[in-house]
């Protein structure tokens, strides 16, 4: 569902704020964090951005899209962020895909599927199971290019100091 | 699956567990939250218990379980809660269950099962799914009807007040 509704303005869109995405998936990377980075928007608003802090915060929960939807319910004063649109530069997992159903997000953008432990179309996809209460558009591929390069990057220098050790 | 492994011993551990979740589940109801409360016990330890406050902290996150993960992997320092055992009054939903695979949790005793959006069983089973790098044990059914009576409280409480509006 690459090009679902898009119009050039829409493509144009997705790629400023996969920008911003990006940028945040980059502040991981220097804070030796997985890199992913994700971005909430509505309408041209820019609600929340962050980026993967599992290390830093010494938990399992904090991934990058969980930790905007905590800031946007915290800045909306509520916990259904309708009308918005998730930015993300890596495929959410299940945790995250559950807690965009939750939180009523109307689209997610995301840069590169995530073979592994995809919940937006690769292993599974909880954002548009029928079964489910809410379902949301799905966008994939924008720049995937720029965060799979972040990826390996980040995985190869931590093979190399794994090695120097 | 709701006697795996499961010794006399046992069953009188999940008795008591589960009772320390319900009555989390009552201070939910008390406080006008759906009645769900949570424990996580490692060895003879209580880890962390909480219970839901998704309207209080306006955040579709705060699951009963979330909250117990995230004040788990605080108190051990990291995100591995590994030889861990979750007690909770509903099946978790999408989000709790990936949480729980992402935190590496070795068993999760729940209550009621959630045919709605029920996660360990009902729905999906994304806590046993083999394409994910974590599986744990399954055990269902622990003093469900105390679980469901609070719910089904709580909810009829809440269609009263909507007739008195």
């Amino acid at each position: 569902m690459d090009s679902l509704n898009s119009t050039p303005d829409d493509e144009e869109k997705h790629f400023y704020y996969m920008g911003l995405a990006l940028l945040e998936a980059k502040k991981a990377m220097e804070e030796d964090e997985v890199p992913v980075g994700a971005v909430l928007v509505r309408g041209n608003e820019i609600l929340a951005q962050a980026h993967n802090q599992t290390v830093q915060k010494k938990s399992p929960l904090a991934h990058a899209e969980m930790l905007v939807l905590e800031e946007a319910s915290q800045k909306l004063n509520g916990w259904r962020l309708l009308d918005t649109v998730l930015y993300v530069t890596l495929e959410p997992c299940s945790m995250c895909a559950g807690g965009l159903v939750l939180a009523r997000i109307q689209r997610i953008v995301f840069s590169l599927p995530d073979a592994k432990s995809g919940a937006c179309g690769s292993v599974f996809n909880l954002v548009q199971e029928v079964r489910l209460n809410h379902r949301m558009d799905v966008i994939s591929g924008i720049r995937a290019e720029e965060s799979l390069y972040l990826l390996q990057d980040f995985f190869r220098q931590k093979r190399q100091k794994k090695r120097l050790i």
